[in-house]
């Protein structure tokens, strides 16, 4: 047993709800048992909550939030199809990836890191795509993306261009309204702002991009009509076992977004704010320059940079061993040139925020 | 939260470990934080003690025991390759599935259900296949093969093929020793004789087929090069991060993995053949007919003829409601007509053998 107990401040995993964290611990149930298949529907319900949508195909799928991506486009492209994806990030670049293995033409539209996505760049970069695709909040770098706007403008152009949209670091920390929005397929991770440790990919789709779905993807873990089968019942027929549904981490799932669905979704919101608000303007004060475009900072997730002088690595090593508290480092050519601050799920509260500026202040002697 | 506490003696889930159960509720930790890395090093040194190897890539995959069966046929088959897969049950035929998505030319080897491979006829099959495949213990049927003769046969024959092995039902239940035995390939599951909630496959590969493996699988999240970059370290090279470790299910694997070792494998392994011996010796008095083969019989997964006159369904049910016991139905053709009761893992206990012998002669009437 490790005799460690970290403030985990970084990109996620976040520290968990307490009543996810007892979840897992209590007892196990088959997953063919009624009892387990009530929490997995009322999990699907809660779901349904947290990411404003009726689809009834919303479900946790069994992996971390990278199976989501993968599941997003193993389902949805494949060789002939003309994927266009926004890249402002490391999340966006690994779309590129995923897309290309499972044949998607993809249809690069670049930014600089730290900038969100470029409406009208993703619009005009293709004229008659099958799938358009974005970064909600790139993890990366802490920028914000409308995808709201994106959706919009997608389907008011063309009517048969799905909208895929990752919200590992968005889903139950700033508003993600599917519906309203006009996402089609959307995934998410359970160790961010939801509050439950790693393992879990929280995905939606709407029913016309289910009825487009591949019919047999290549891969069979993430068949979406298979799992679909097992997790929400087939079209007007019972649940069919595709695999073991990993049964300790939905009941903890169910806790979470229990407790998050109870604190109610616009008071959630406004505690992340809060918090976010009151890191990035601390961070000011101690003379540090954030690094995401104004306008655009999440406030679950703050990149700031790293002080002329000051070794990045450093800093996080005292931190940890010192204070217990992870924060994150910087991503590719950032990587030690700016820290990733995250106030995600439990994490996202006052006393966080006054803990980790109070010891970056005694750490840089500022 | 469940409000009920359930004895599982089905084909997995079972009940875990208390030192599993204990560690997923334990303070999370980050997934580069120096103290998770040592427990996941110290967690795959111990997989590698009960796989019996001293494969370098050994390590869980995050996902259900299902991922591994994907993992196994994604990064070692391509359009092309021939796969023999010896069909024996559910899982044998999921693997035919699995290969085709990959582009295998599959050679099936069928087998009635309930008996084991016969190792010259999948041998027979096919000249110079590139892999070849087979179940060690059969959660469809509990039926138990050879893999060791089977893989010392294709391995004499021909050095060129790889042979993959499904053990999620018996890894750290019965013996697997894959170094000794040749297997190339091997996956398992956490939820059955590992003794751990769903989630994570635990995962075996030999250096040759290492050596071998597709470069760029179509699959993203299995890549196992990497995969293995992160988890094990790339090549004389450092960790490179691939996607976040389900960090609380490996510290709850870590747990249940530290257990089996301080009991010793040979007192694991004879505590499940003494609980399997006393229930198939059980219910054979309680006048009741085992289905798998004689002498092939798993000790942690015990089939079973449902009597006759008696229904399936209404005994599971009271089992479940009055006894706060599950056991699993049949599968396919077998659903209604066969009872899967599993001894697995902690639930390897005489104590448990009784108590459901009691409560099905109460039930039966016997």
């Amino acid at each position: 047993m490790a005799l460690v107990d970290r403030l985990l401040l970084g990109p996620g995993p976040s520290n968990a709800y307490p009543e996810a964290t007892s979840a897992l611990a209590a007892p196990l149930l088959g997953h063919l048992d009624p009892e387990f298949l009530r929490i997995l529907d009322e999990t699907c319900d809660r779901l349904r909550t947290v990411w404003g949508t009726d689809n009834a195909r919303t479900l946790p799928l069994s992996g971390t939030g990278s199976i989501g991506m993968e599941a997003g486009f193993a389902n949805f492209v494949q060789p002939g199809s003309v994927a266009v994806i926004a890249v402002n990030g490391l999340f966006g670049e690994r779309m590129v990836d995923v897309a290309g293995r499972y044949g998607a033409e993809v249809v690069r539209v670049d930014h600089d890191w730290g900038q969100p996505v470029d409406v009208a760049r993703v619009l005009a970069a293709h004229g008659s795509p099958d799938l358009v695709a974005a970064v909600h909040a790139e993890t990366s770098t802490g920028a914000r993306s409308d995808i709201g706007a994106l959706a919009r403008a997608v389907h008011e152009r063309d009517s048969n261009a799905l909208v895929l949209a990752d919200c590992v670091t968005s889903l139950a920390g700033i508003e993600v309204a599917a519906d309203e929005w006009g996402i089609d397929i959307g995934y998410s991770g359970t160790q961010k702002c939801v509050g439950v440790a790693p393992g879990l990919a929280p995905f939606t789709v709407s029913e016309r991009a289910w009825q487009r779905r591949v019919p047999n993807p290549p891969t069979w873990y993430l068949d979406l009509g298979m799992i679909g089968d097992y997790v929400t019942g087939a079209d007007g027929g019972g649940r069919t076992y595709h695999h073991t549904a990993p049964v300790a981490m939905i009941a903890s799932l169910h806790a979470a977004l229990g407790r998050i669905v109870e604190e109610g979704l616009p008071e959630v919101y406004a505690r992340h704010a809060a918090a976010g608000a009151r890191l990035q303007e601390g961070l000011t004060e101690l003379g540090l320059e954030l690094f995401a475009e104004e306008g655009y900072r999440l406030p679950e997730l703050t990149t700031v940079w790293v002080p002329d002088g000051v070794s990045s690595a450093e800093v996080r090593g005292v931190l940890l061993d010192d204070y217990g508290i992870e924060i994150g480092a910087g991503v590719g050519k950032f990587a030690s040139t700016v820290w990733r601050i995250g106030l995600m799920g439990h994490n996202a509260r006052l006393d966080r925020v006054e803990l980790i500026l109070a010891a970056l202040r005694r750490v840089l002697g500022r």
